[in-house]
Order: C-alpha cells, then sequence, then structure tokens
C-alpha cells in the first residue's frame, strides 16, 4: 500500500509547490479542499466537485458525529463509499465547531461536552474522542483535537488556550496510532504572538506529525493581521512537511496565503456564495441578482470553462436565481468551484516556472480591472 | 429542414409506438415529458435530463411570460439556447395554469386577463397572444390556448367551455400560421361526456392540426373517470397524428393511458416528488424519510442503472433528505425522471414486439409485492 507522504518538488520564494501521495491518490499542492459539511459538497455531484480539479475534500467531524452519526458511516464502510467519493477526504477535528455552533459548551481538561444543535442531545469530544470518530469516517487525513480562543483574547488566555492544545496534541498522536497509509497533522496555535507561534510549533514537531496546520487565523482578525503571521508561522514548521491554513478563503486570501508558504487550504465560500447568488471572477466578483445581468447574454467569464460559463448566459443565471432555482446554486457552485481549483493549478505552475510574483501581479490587475462593463 | 412529422411504428390493441421526427430530433413515443416550468427541470442539468432518455420537455408559457418574458428569452436566441436544452420542446398554452395560479382572472371571448402571482402585474393571454408567446420562446410543438373549466360543473357548462375553446382553437391556427418545422396541437374538451368529446374533436380535426391533445383530464377526476374517457376519446382523433395526454401522470397512470392510445405525456410528478423525498420504482413508493432507510447499505433498486441506485445507498439518500442537502432533490429527482423514462422504453419495445398485455401484468405483478423487506 502506498504510505502517506509529501514530496516538495519547487519554492518559488516562500512559495511551494508539490504532491502529497496516499492510498487514495495524489494531491497537488497547493490544494485547495471543497467542504463537504454534511457527507455533501452542497449543490454539486461529487463526479462535479472531481471535474473542477479537487483532488481532496474536507468532512466535519462535529456535523457527522451527529448526523448519521460515526458508528453509522463506519456500518456503511467509512465516508468515502457513503458519499460516493474515492479521492482523499481530510476530517477536522470538531473542537472548532463544536465552539461555533453547539450549545452549552463546557471546556475541561479532559475534552468537551457540549449540546448538539440539530436536536439538543448530548456529547463530549475528547481527543481520544476525536481519534475515535475520524477513524470511524475513514478519513485519510485527520487533525489533532485542538482548542481555538475565541477572539479577541488577553496573551495570557491565548498562551494557556495553545498549552492545552498542544497537551491534546500529545494525546491525539497517542491515540491516533499507527495507521499505515493514514495521516494525523497537529494544529499550531498561538494567535498572533510569534514568542507562542514558535512555542507551538516546537511542541508539534517535538510529538512530529505528518503535517502540520496553521489554526486561529481566519477567525475574524483580518487579512492583514492573518498575512503578519503568515510571515513568519510556517517558517517555524517541518520544511519536508505540508502546511494547512484552515478556513482559507478569498482568493486574494489564497494567493497571499501560497505566496507565503502555505500548501493546503479549505474554505465553505465557493459554494456557500454560489447558493446566494455570488459568482467569483478573474476580474472580482459578480452579484447575479443584480438587475444589470437580466438581458446580459454574456457568461460569468468568457475565459472560463466550466459548464455555467460554457452554456448558460448571465441573464439565465439571473432569472434561476430570481426565481429560486436549484440549479442557480448548482451552476454558481459549480463555477466558483471550478474558479478557485483554477487560480491552484495556475499558482502550482507559475511555482514551478518561477514566475509566481509576476503571476500574483496579473492576477490582482486583473481584479483591479472590476467586473466588464454592463452592455 | 426536416418537417414536423408522425410515423406509427406498430400498434399493440389500442397501444401505439412510433416516431415524430422534429428539425431538433426525433421523440420515439410513447413519451414522457419532463416539466421544466421556470426553464429548468426543478434539481436538475439538462444534460443530466437527457441522459435519463427524455427526448423532449415541457416549458410552461404562463411561468415563462412572466419571468423572465417571452420578449427577453426570444433577444436571448429562444428558450433552447436560455436553458441548454437542444432537443425538441413543447410549450403549453398558458390556459390552465393561469387558471390554478393567477389572480383576478376575467374571461372574455377575447381571452383571458389576470394579475401575476409574482408581482400582481396586470396581464392578457388571447389565442393570439398564447401564439406569439410560444412563436418567441420557439417552441417546437404549440399548444392551442383553450379552456379547461373548473370541476365539477354542469354538461352546459362543460359544452360551454368546449365550445369557447374550439374557436379559440382556430383563432390559434390563423394565428399560428405557416411554420414549417413547427408543429401546432390542438386541444379536445368535453369533460367526461363522449358526445362533447366527439363534437370537440370533430371540431378540431375539420381544422386540422399536427397532434391532437386531450384536454381536461388529470384534474381531480380520479383515475376511473380518466380511463373512462380514454377508453373511447382516443378513438375519435386522427389515427396518423399523436395523441397528447395532459399532466399525466402516475406509473399506473401513464401505463393505462399508453394502452388506450396515447403518445405523449407530462406530468410534475417525478421532479416534485423528488424533492420531497419521494422515488418511484418498480415496486411501487418509497418514502426515503422513513426511519426504516436510516442504515440501509441498499440502493432504491438494485436494478435501476441511474446514478442515485447505482453509486448511493438508502441509508446516504436518508440522511442528506433529513439534513435539507439539495443532492437529496438532486439525486432523487434523476431516479424518477430515470424510472419513468425506463417505463416508457420497456412499453415502447413490449409494444413493437406485440407483447403489452404481459409486460402490463409483470408491472402490476411487480408493483403489487411492494417495497423490499426492511433489513
Ligand atoms: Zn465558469
Ligand atoms: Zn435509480
Amino acid at each position: 500500500m502506498t504510505k502517506f507522504s509529501f514530496s516538495l518538488h519547487n519554492t518559488d520564494g516562500a512559495a511551494r509547490t508539490g504532491v502529497i501521495d496516499t492510498p487514495r491518490g495524489q494531491i497537488r499542492t497547493p490544494a485547495f479542499m471543497p467542504v463537504g459539511t454534511a457527507a455533501t459538497v452542497k449543490a454539486m455531484m461529487p463526479e462535479s466537485v472531481a471535474a473542477t480539479g479537487a483532488d481532496i475534500l474536507l468532512g466535519n467531524t462535529y456535523h457527522l458525529m451527529l448526523r448519521p452519526t460515526a458508528e453509522r458511516i463506519d456500518r456503511l464502510g467509512g465516508l468515502h463509499r457513503f458519499m460516493n467519493w474515492s479521492k482523499p477526504i481530510l476530517t477536522d477535528s470538531g473542537g472548532f465547531q463544536v465552539m461555533s455552533l453547539a450549545d452549552l459548551r463546557k471546556l475541561t481538561e479532559h475534552g468537551v461536552t457540549f449540546k448538539s444543535h440539530i436536536d439538543g442531545s448530548k456529547h463530549e469530544i475528547t481527543p481520544e474522542r476525536s481519534m475515535e470518530i475520524q477513524r470511524l469516517l475513514g478519513s485519510d487525513i485527520v487533525m489533532c483535537f485542538d482548542e481555538c480562543p475565541a477572539l479577541p483574547a488577553s496573551d495570557a488566555a491565548v498562551a494557556e488556550s495553545m498549552r492545552l492544545s498542544m497537551r491534546w496534541a500529545q494525546r491525539s498522536r497517542d491515540a491516533f496510532g499507527d495507521r499505515p497509509g493514514h495521516a494525523l497533522f497537529g494544529i499550531m496555535q498561538g494567535g498572533v504572538t510569534p514568542e507562542l507561534r514558535e512555542e507551538s510549533a516546537e511542541a508539534l514537531t517535538r510529538i512530529g506529525f505528518d503535517g502540520y496546520a496553521i489554526g486561529g487565523l481566519a477567525v475574524g482578525e483580518g487579512q492583514a493581521a492573518m498575512f503578519g503571521v503568515l510571515d513568519y508561522a510556517p517558517g517555524f514548521l517541518p520544511v519536508d512537511k505540508p502546511r494547512y491554513l484552515m478556513g482559507v478563503g478569498k482568493p486574494d486570501d489564497i494567493v497571499g496565503a501560497v505566496k507565503r508558504g502555505v500548501d493546503m487550504m479549505d474554505c465553505v465560500l465557493p459554494s456557500r456564495s454560489g447558493r446566494t447568488g455570488q459568482a467569483w471572477t478573474r476580474r472580482g466578483q459578480i452579484n447575479i441578482k443584480n438587475a444589470r445581468h437580466a438581458d446580459d447574454p454574456r457568461p460569468l467569464d468568457e475565459d472560463c470553462t466550466c459548464p455555467a460559463c460554457r452554456n448558460y448566459s448571465r441573464a439565465y443565471l439571473h432569472h434561476v436565481f430570481r426565481s429560486n432555482e436549484m440549479i442557480s446554486g448548482m451552476l454558481l457552485t459549480w463555477h466558483n468551484l471550478h474558479y478557485f481549483q483554477q487560480i491552484m493549478g495556475e499558482m502550482r505552475a507559475a511555482i514551478a516556472a518561477g514566475t509566481f510574483d509576476a503571476w500574483e501581479e496579473q492576477f490582482h490587475a486583473m481584479r483591479a480591472l472590476g467586473d466588464i462593463e454592463p452592455l
């Protein structure tokens, strides 16, 4: 069986491109992972997600443990089979979403107890339980159970939370055990304080993981603060392991993260904004419900090769959005996921060619143009 | 250019199979037409509708004239291009849906005035305006503008309404003009009264149409009453023209109609019930939200070759329905449309082979078995 491994192929400044090998296939990095919260990338068939160029998707432990439950998915043959996705899946640890979605959370050294936001039932997640759930799901890349402090928080609170997460990282590592072909990623915490980030990175590398996430960002701190941390934090992590920035982001966040040495990202943005009538193109953002599109025979982006752009006018997309037709979310999500994967592919090629800076300049220049003029 | 024509290939009892040739492709009869009300078959990509075996779909004049409007669709190159469907489209006349959906309807000899159920705007449809709208949409098979009386109604009211529809049929014919490659269908009315049905059929055949619909059925009269009319009404119509039963129906309605000589049908049922968690299989109806499916690894129908049955368990379909995920409606609609087309294909083959009665017996025997036993 193929083991989990990462090969770094090229660097260009801090930006990196490479390949993660897994028994379920290769993940080209930098990689964008669409989010399949409840065992589906909303509004998409999995074949269509793959057609956009996604090599891996993310599943949410918190949602799946509550419904349909990890035990049920295990009985049904695992998450890949359940949701008809044969390529790699990364699952989060459940920690972040317990904090943002669940009711009556209670945090102790042992773990977190909470009530389900769906039916009020009581649950507990500990590092050990998180490892068990992610094993039952059949996840290829398992995330350590961590705690992400609510912001704003004092340095002392951030430090205390980070150190708890590092103890949980050790417990996660111990509970994960030896699972050939499956990877466990540690999660760096430490807020916007370099010393805490470095302490966290040292704690994680001492334990040893197959990859390292940069946690505690993309939680409302703003792009400048996030890039500020990314200017130094990836440098604390081993060069030869993948680096994953959780919950990022908008296209310009993604580009800035790749520029700073991030290899993997995930975000609900392309699918969520597709369902609310927002399309992302190389010329920025389009609100398809705007009346200017009602008679516009042109596609969202004439250079885009996705089905929404090849086969439909803005006028059609406007009409079906206004009419609350499901195909609106289906087509806009497809376009958005296609566009996000297109950026990733272009960045991988630019890094390999050593032309990332020129590519980035062009990326920003196109966005500065704004959308095409109304007819 | 191919002209519109109908070739009757085989009959078996009253059941018929043949082909309608149009410039946009062949329609194998008996044909089931999925409904694309607002320029989309809900929850489906048009490629997927075609993959189920549909040769033609139906568009709703009433909905499209209100939003995005027929004039806009015309400016954008017609309905086929607008909705990315290159095969034939039949449009209804708008008459039936004005009666069932619009507000403040006022009926005169001239036509119908009403207020839009979407925004309250005032509109008029006359036979001439209906022909104009359907021409602007680019419809391949245009329906005469008719009136369908609300039931229950006296014989006198049904007769009066039918005669109005016959005068409108003449005005529709006159307004339609000569449009090579496009067809105009007349609509027989007359309720459940054989004499009125015969009078209506004679009026229509005197005018002369490319096909004939049997109107005023599937409006709540029940299957026995509908079959009662179908036992004689098709016989009043020319043998060499297609016969279209509007708004039918459930699988057993469809089979009974084909047995009685109907060539074309349409219904929202497969797509509408797909979105509410209902699946139709050869063994009857399945309510996927029922808890019995939560742990069931089996497909809806192990003999079905649709993507929902090939790639997903009942447990998955149950989960995504309960989680309000769009893929639930997408997969169940696909299965239902696939199943409806499968029945049509089987009936066409059985009629060609002269084995329709045996096929029908088997169809009912399978349904009588009911769904597979719970595990
Ligand atoms: Zn596109
Ligand atoms: Zn099926």
